[in-house]
């Protein structure tokens, strides 16, 4: 009986899979699954609502001031590049810091949508923008200012004063006055995606990409993928059903020393994905549809056959940013 | 032909089941898939290293300290019971404040293995336990002390000054080392249980229990509950895949207004969880079966049949701590 019951269900399970090989996939239906997952990106970031347009330009002409690092060739830009549609990062595994030989430990995140981070850095070790601002250019392995004081006389030096006074009140040109004219530049940095367009109704979605985004679900990578970020809203261990390839860098457990946050890193946000290469937090690969491949096998212990991570890898190049970054200040 | 392998296909399966039915779980095997996602609890709290015996005494003493609350009524201890074996709750869904009438909003979370949490409250707003600490003291709808001032002005007229100045120095009793004294006491209240002793060698777990254990992992319930503490190591949508039934309090959002936090909660460690009563962070059920249903169904799109729901349940029972607190101050 059981045995009959169960031919049954196999006749029943072929004549599904080759409907569903036939069939088109439906827009609307994958939509209305989407929908449980994502959301559109907000229009502000939190934070935004006392930035003017002169704190916003001042934050960027700090953004691109190399004067804020030791030597004098680096910015904010040179790790977290907003020119040549580098996707808000240096495309390099580690940066190279402004003192001769150091070297970054951990991969440059994209500063695109970075305000909406649940926390800052890979391991959460800055609150908001602000405070994360206030890390790279003391950073003896980044731009290296000796002291909060000489950061602020660097700045002096090259004649912002005015500027802070005009936007701060008088006397204003202080560290962290410089962290937060930065962020405040950077929570303009909002991306903008056909997969928000898809979201809000548009049908323009390939079947390819229609089978990715549902493969994307049905693999359960919105475990983790999900939110208005798809991602950057939690942190997980990176290698949680086999471990992660590279166990030298502990993640979170490194800044806290607690047990708990052992290879616990910030899952990283998916919009602008393919513009963000190399991957992961030691920037290991450069291929994402190996990136994919290496996730789904280290975190959903899932072996996924190339048909599949393809038509993932073609959702995720929906998630790319249109909104191209144009200089307003010189 | 399809059919055929199908059928065939099914056969196997059905021997499969009732061979695995029939045969006994190996406690080895199910170990070694186990140290895949848990750890024993350390044996010491990050930042216990400089607790003396002197501060973690004076900060016991504050934890049942009724002075701290307006109307002298209710210490840490009231919500956070560890008197009578409640495992470090009150089992209510959400907690009497000192003032008449008040109430707090979310269900009290145990102070037991508290200082291990990635952060403090189910949003995360104190990033340690000091910083947990001086909330509750100073919330209108807890322990509603006007202001830190108020509060170092009861604990000075209940006595406690030359207490302070010989662990901390001389005046010393300020509302900073109020929290630093309770939290040195807290960091002392590590549970012991069976899951520990199982995870070192004993083969202490029946077999229902190695079944519960077993079907905790493949129904990925470590996705979330992973690591020494079995959670409290991140964040996570509350209703991920099917939405959560009580939507007024949208989580981590209500502290940030950033939209990627929307019903996000703190995923609350299981060590203990038979003794924590009523679940999840408004104390939805006091039924454990109900809760670990209401987490597949929610969090993973399954339903889970009532053997699983069982044997899960008798495995969380390990958790229970078998290490009874005792005051050892007046």
């Amino acid at each position: 009986m059981m045995k009959l019951l169960i031919s049954f269900a196999g006749i029943v399970l072929a004549m599904a899979i080759s409907f569903a090989t036939a069939a088109s996939l439906d827009s609307n239906s994958i939509r209305a699954q989407a929908k449980n997952f994502f959301e559109p990106l907000p229009k502000t970031m939190p934070g935004s609502e006392k930035d003017t347009a002169e704190k916003i330009a001042l934050g960027e002409k700090l953004y691109f001031e190399t004067a804020l690092s030791v030597t004098g060739t680096q910015s904010c830009n040179t790790c977290h590049r907003l020119d040549e549609n580098r996707g808000g990062v240096d495309n390099v595994k580690v940066s190279p810091g402004a003192p001769k030989g150091t070297m970054g430990t951990r991969n440059s995140p994209t500063v695109w949508n970075a305000g909406f981070h649940f926390v800052q850095f890979w391991d959460g070790r800055a609150a908001d923008l602000k405070g994360q601002a206030k890390g790279p250019i003391l950073n003896p392995v980044e731009m290296a200012m000796p002291s909060e004081e000489a950061a602020v006389a660097a700045i002096k030096k090259a004649g912002y004063e005015a500027e802070f006074a005009k936007v701060f009140g008088p006397n204003s040109l202080t560290y962290d006055n410089i962290a937060e004219a930065i962020a405040a530049f950077e929570r303009t940095l909002i991306t903008q995606d056909r997969f928000d367009a898809f979201l809000k109704g548009e049908n323009n979605f390939s079947q390819e990409e229609l089978a990715g985004l549902k493969a994307f679900m049905d693999n359960s990578c919105t475990i983790c993928h999900s939110g208005p970020l798809l991602g950057a809203r939690l942190y997980q261990k990176a290698g949680l059903m086999k471990p992660y390839p590279n166990q030298k860098d502990q993640g979170r457990f490194e800044a806290t020393r607690n047990e708990v946050d052992r290879m616990m890193f910030k899952v990283p946000s998916l919009r602008n994905i393919t513009k963000t290469e190399p991957y992961f937090h030691d920037g290991f690969t450069h291929r994402l549809d190996e990136a994919v491949k290496i996730m789904a096998e280290h975190q959903l212990n899932k072996n996924l056959d190339a048909q599949t991570t393809a038509s993932i890898v073609a959702f995720l190049k929906t998630l790319e940013n249109q909104r191209k970054f144009k200089r307003s200040t010189k």
